[in-house]
């Protein structure tokens, strides 16, 4: 244990919806723990979902290293580090075993790890080995949105997605600007479903083969149908609409976190062997994949910034629930 | 084209519910077609579904060759055949060119087929690249329920199941109490969820190593988690009791088939990264390696026989509705 003696800034939600500014205290640095100055911390579907909660926002978050524990000899003093979702594990069950991590019985997350802590603040104290150093070429705004977009897109992508196949991308937001270029870096053809046209250009530069507006449709027009389609938007599509332009065995991801139930016609689902995969960010090993496969193709987010403060932060808030981020907010201290 | 001349007998829905014995007629065989007298035909829950409907009811169907077309050469007068759910396809798509012709988009299954045509008759005329070989050591009245039950369950145990994974079969009737043999003859732990304790001694005959009675539990204590889990009772189950049984990555099979929606609760789907896998029958090619497993480790069905008559059929129906049948009916000529 090393004396810590840190008072930090942190940004919380609370149950007026507005945000808190307050005070976190750390005594000491635990010999596997690293002492992070935060840079840059990306603004999340989820974080609304918690904005009334008691507890510190932002899971994106990307800092310099200030000091290390007496045991952590993967981060010095100075490093670039970001982190997601998930901030601890088992080490020992069957998933941590297989590198699946994310999955473990025992894993704390964002919402259930120290809720005195998290990336809208100007310290952090986390476990190295939740810690991933940023490449080299990806600068540290950028580097954040990647932390949870970029990670849970990438993780059904790389997971169960082939490069001859056609993968639709539905909505163009924080993750689905991300997914049309990972999917497009990765040789598929990237069919994007838009409420209105307003979208189409961008999509098409960030690596759309074909592009089609939903609103007032009543049947879609695709051609050749896909293999794979992400949900990205921030709520449930009309599965009648979706559904028939999925390839017979096609796989429906719906990626957005919805308290609403998931709720899809039987028959579609049983008379084309349709799959509906459940998904998350990336284990760790993974996590350091996407990053790597990021920096080789110059994918990054397209963000906007605003300041690390309550005016900052409610301000972003507001525009994400109006619809208005152009692609992915991102706080700076 | 062979001259038939031939007057048939079927048997049909109508919308009273009742059962209308009827006759069929066939002018002409064309040479890749095969005329069957039918000896077994099984009693499927999709047979209550169309009971309703001006067709000819069963689709697992079992019978003697009398005549074959002339460039036939897979078949000879006097075989044993089988055939259950698809009738044709394509021949030419990704799918049918992949040996997925269960998904070709031109498939025709039973429902959309020769409607004046099925199982439950005394003849029956089908293309000969859609019938089965019946391995000599099953007799056909128990090779019937194995057409469509039999395969219907094999598929996804074939496809995604490995036999060191935990095996969840929730509902012990036609499709699970194959399940459970097929699951345990590849090795796997089989683990039996039913209603009551009423099954429990046959389940465990049958090959499962676990049986838990659901009926008033709110929590299923199961020890180790499932990894697969195969719904097979005639509606949807709790899925807030079930789904705690799976371990994080775990695959639902909603088998039986339900005009009801799929409404899954969204959160334990996506932190756990469950997925929802639609399911059909077999393929051809598939078919016929479920027919030769079934036969190497005499997986047979559980059968009660009925007279192939309006009043067998009728009595077999009432029968299944009433959740009476042990545990598949075959009507018998």
């Amino acid at each position: 244990m090393m004396k810590l003696n840190l008072d930090y800034t942190v940004y919380k939600g609370h149950p007026s919806g507005r945000i808190v500014k307050s005070t976190g205290r750390r005594d000491v640095l635990a010999s596997d723990e690293v002492l992070l100055k935060i840079t840059h911390a990306g603004l999340c579907g989820t974080d609304e979902h918690y904005k009334s909660a008691d507890m510190v926002l932002g899971h994106e978050g990307v800092g310099i290293v200030e000091k290390v524990g007496a045991e952590v000899n993967t981060f010095k003093v100075g490093d670039r580090a970001g982190w997601g979702y998930l901030h601890n594990c088992c080490m020992h069950c069957d998933q941590c075993l297989s590198g699946n991590e994310i999955l473990c019985p025992q894993r704390a997350m964002y919402g259930e790890a120290d809720l005195d802590q998290g990336a809208f603040a100007s310290h952090a104290v986390w476990k190295a080995d939740f810690l991933f150093h940023i490449p080299e070429s990806i600068p540290s705004a950028a580097a954040a949105p990647l932390m949870c977009a970029g990670s849970t897109v990438f993780n059904p992508l790389h997971t169960y997605v082939r490069s001859a196949d056609r993968v639709g991308v539905v909505g163009v937001g924080g993750l689905g600007h991300l997914a049309i270029q990972f999917a497009s870096k990765m040789g598929c053809e990237v069919v994007v479903f838009s409420g209105s046209e307003g979208k189409k250009e961008e999509a098409m530069k960030l690596g759309a083969t074909e592009f089609y507006a939903t609103r007032g449709a009543s049947k879609l027009h695709i051609g050749r149908h896909v293999n794979h389609l992400l949900i990205t938007t921030s709520s449930l599509p009309d599965w009648n609409l979706l559904l028939p332009v999925l390839e017979p065995g096609g796989v429906i991801y719906p990626i957005t976190v919805s308290e609403k139930d998931l709720d899809f016609p039987a028959m579609p689902i049983l008379g084309g062997s349709l799959r509906i995969q459940g998904n998350l960010p990336c284990s760790r090993g993974l996590h350091v994949k996407m990053l790597r496969f990021a920096a080789l193709h110059g994918i990054q987010p397209v963000i906007e910034e605003f300041p690390m403060s309550v005016e900052g932060i409610e301000e972003a808030l507001a525009r994400l629930e109006q619809g208005k981020i152009r692609y992915r907010a991102v706080m700076v201290t």
